[in-house]
C-alpha cells in the first residue's frame, strides 16, 4: 500500500501524455473543446497513473461541488442520527453529497471543521443551534457559503433556520407536569455554555413555573452530559437533597432514560413515587420502562425540509426562508400525579 | 446570502493585487519564496475577496490533507456511533479531520462515496466490512490512497482490517445458548447481501448448532432491516410458524430489542417462554427489560486502533497490520433454560 507523497501530479500526467499541462486541464474540465484522439490519450494517462484530477479546478468548471457540510455536537447518541439520515436522504436525491463532522459539542473544533469543510469546497453547510461567534458567521459570507441553523428556531436571529422553538416545546411541557399537580419540579439539563438549545429548555420550565405562580428559583437544576451515565448520576443527586422533588423533568430522552436508571438503581419506583420527563421523542423514549412522556420532535421533516431550503440557497433560488416546525407532547407513563404525602407536605 | 457562482477565481486575486496568477498561488503553497511586501499584498487581497485557496494546490505543497474520510452504512441507530466516535477523537489527537458519509447499506452509494472522498483529497479511508467490488479496492490503489476495514477480521482477505470475527463471536454466544439447553432455535438477521458481518453470523450459528449434532437447516431465519419495528415483526413472523423456537437470536442489539417489543405485544413473557439475544452491546442492551444476553464488541478499542494503524499507514510507519480484536459474552436475563413443556415437546 503507496502513500499520498508518491501521489502523480498534473505535470506527470502532461509528460506522460505527451501534452502540456493547460490541455490536460482542458480534458478535465471542458472536454468539448479538446479534439477527441487527445481527449483519449489524456484520460488514459490520467486513469493509468491514478490521477486525482485537481478538484479546486473542477469545482471553478462546474461552479459547484454538489458536496454539503453538516456539523453535529455528537455522533455517539440518536439526538441528531435520524434528522441527519432525512437530510442526507433528501440531499441525495437532489444530486448532492453530505459529508459529516462531529464537534464533541466544542465551539473551538466547530470552528476547525467548519474551515476544514469550507475548504473543501462545500456548497453549503448545516450548522446545529444558533448560538458561536459571529466570525464564523461572517467568514461563511466571506467565503459565499450559505449556512442553515437546524434544531433551533428564533424570530429574532438573522441565519435561516429550520428548527423549533425549544423554550415553547418545553414549556407547554411544563404545563402539563404543573397541570398533573406537580410543584416541585427538579431539571436535569445538558451543560447550558454554548448550547443554546440547552439554555431555552431551562429558560421554558422557569417561564412556566413564573406563568404559574411558582418561585422559578425553587428550582434544583444539575448540569451533565448528555450520557445515560451522567442522567442517573444526578437523578441519585437531586433525589439525596433535601427535598425531593416530586417530578424531574430532562433536557432530553437520553438524560431521562439514565434517570430511570437513577431511580431503579434507588429503589424509587416511577411514576409512583417520582414522575420523570424526556425530550426529543427517539426510540429510546418508547423502549424504557416506563416509556417516557416527552416532546416529540418531528426530526425526518426538520431533516428533508433543512436540506430543501439549503439547496434553494445554493442554487440561488431562494436567500434563504426560516421555518419553525411545530413539535408536541407525547404521553406516556413515566408522566403521573404526584404521590399523596409529597403534595401535602408541600 | 450569496451562492458560489460568483466566489472570486485566482484571476480576481491576482488582478486585485496586482501580480501573476503564479506570484499569488506562490503565496499560498511557498510563502518564504515571496519578498514579504508582495506576499501581504497578496493574502490582503485573499483575505478581503474571501477567496477559497485552491485545496488541491495545498494539498500538493503540504503532500497531505490530513483528513480521513470514513463511509458507515447508517446513521440511524447506534451500532456505529461508540466505534466512530473512538476513531474520531484518536484522529484528532494526531491532528487530522474526520469526514464521514453513510451509505444506506447500498453498495452502488458507497462506491460514489468513495470517488466523493478521494476527489477532496482525503489521505486515507475507513470503510465497514470487507465485501465489496474488487474494482474498488484497486481504485484506491491506483489513487495512492490507503484503506482500512473495520468491523469485520478474516486471516483470509489481504486488505488491512482492524476488527472481530463476527462467525466466532456468535459462534460463542450460541454455544452458551445451546448449553443452556435450547435446540429450537431461530434467527433475525439483518440482510446478508452484501453485508459480510451478517453473513458470518448466520454462518456462526449455523455451524454451532452442526458441532452440536443439531440440523442446521432446521434453524428458522428472517432477514429484515436493523430497525426496531422490523425486529418486532420478524418476531411475531417467527413466533406464529408451527413449531415454536425456545430461543429467538438477534443479529444485532437493535433487532432483539424489537423482538423484546414483538413479545410484549404478543403477551409472551421473556425468558420464561422464551429467550432472546442480541449483538454489540450498545447502551441499548442494558436499558431494555429484561436487559439482554449479548455479545460485547469493544467498539472504542476498535475504534482508536483502527485510527491509529491507518495514520500510521498513511504516514508511511506501516504498510498496514491487521489486528483481531476480542469480543466476549455479557450474559444478562434475556437468556434462560427453555420452558419444560417445549423441551419435552421436541
Amino acid at each position: 500500500m503507496g502513500n499520498t507523497r508518491s501521489a502523480p501530479t498534473l505535470d506527470d500526467v502532461a509528460k506522460e501524455a505527451g501534452v502540456s499541462t493547460a490541455t490536460v486541464s482542458r480534458c478535465l474540465n471542458s472536454p468539448e473543446r479538446v479534439v477527441e484522439k487527445t481527449r483519449i490519450r489524456v484520460m488514459k494517462a490520467v486513469e493509468e497513473m491514478g490521477y486525482t484530477p485537481n478538484f479546486a479546478a473542477r469545482v471553478m468548471a462546474a461552479k459547484q461541488s454538489f458536496t454539503i457540510g453538516a456539523i453535529i455536537p455528537t455522533m455517539e447518541n440518536a439526538i441528531f442520527a435520524r434528522g441527519l439520515q432525512a437530510f442526507q436522504d433528501e440531499l441525495r436525491e437532489r444530486g448532492y453529497t453530505l459529508l459529516v463532522s462531529s464537534s464533541a459539542y466544542k465551539p473551538g473544533i466547530e470552528k476547525e471543521q467548519i474551515r476544514t469543510l469550507v475548504a473543501r469546497g462545500v456548497d453549503g453547510l448545516l450548522l446545529i443551534g444558533h448560538e458561536r461567534e459571529e466570525q464564523i458567521y461572517e467568514y461563511l459570507e466571506r467565503h459565499r457559503v450559505p449556512v442553515l441553523i437546524a434544531w433551533s428556531y428564533s424570530p429574532d436571529v438573522r441565519q435561516t433556520s429550520v428548527g423549533f422553538s425549544n423554550r415553547d416545546a418545553i414549556f407547554e411541557l411544563a404545563q402539563n407536569v404543573i397541570d398533573a399537580g406537580h410543584s416541585r419540579i427538579a431539571m436535569i439539563s445538558g451543560f447550558t455554555e454554548g448550547n443554546d438549545r440547552a439554555q431555552k429548555r431551562v429558560v421554558g420550565i422557569r417561564d412556566a413555573l413564573c406563568a404559574n405562580g411558582i418561585d422559578p428559583d425553587s428550582m434544583e437544576l444539575v448540569e451533565t452530559t448528555y450520557e445515560i451515565d451522567s442522567g442517573a448520576n444526578a437523578f441519585v443527586d437531586l433525589m439525596s437533597r433535601p427535598t425531593r422533588p416530586t417530578v424531574v423533568m430532562c433536557g432530553n430522552d437520553v438524560l431521562a432514560a439514565g434517570a430511570l436508571r437513577g431511580a431503579r438503581k434507588m429503589g424509587i419506583s416511577v411514576p409512583e413515587e417520582v414522575s420523570i420527563t424526556g425530550f426529543d421523542d427517539i426510540e429510546l423514549a418508547e423502549i424504557v420502562s416506563p416509556p417516557l412522556t416527552t416532546v416529540h420532535v418531528p426530526h425526518r421533516k426538520m431533516g428533508h425540509k433543512a436540506a430543501q431550503e439549503l439547496i434553494a440557497m445554493v442554487e440561488g433560488s431562494s436567500e434563504g426562508a426560516s421555518t419553525c416546525i411545530n413539535t408536541h407532547i407525547v404521553s406516556r407513563q413515566s408522566l403521573a400525579k404526584p404521590p399523596k404525602n409529597a403534595a401535602t407536605n408541600k
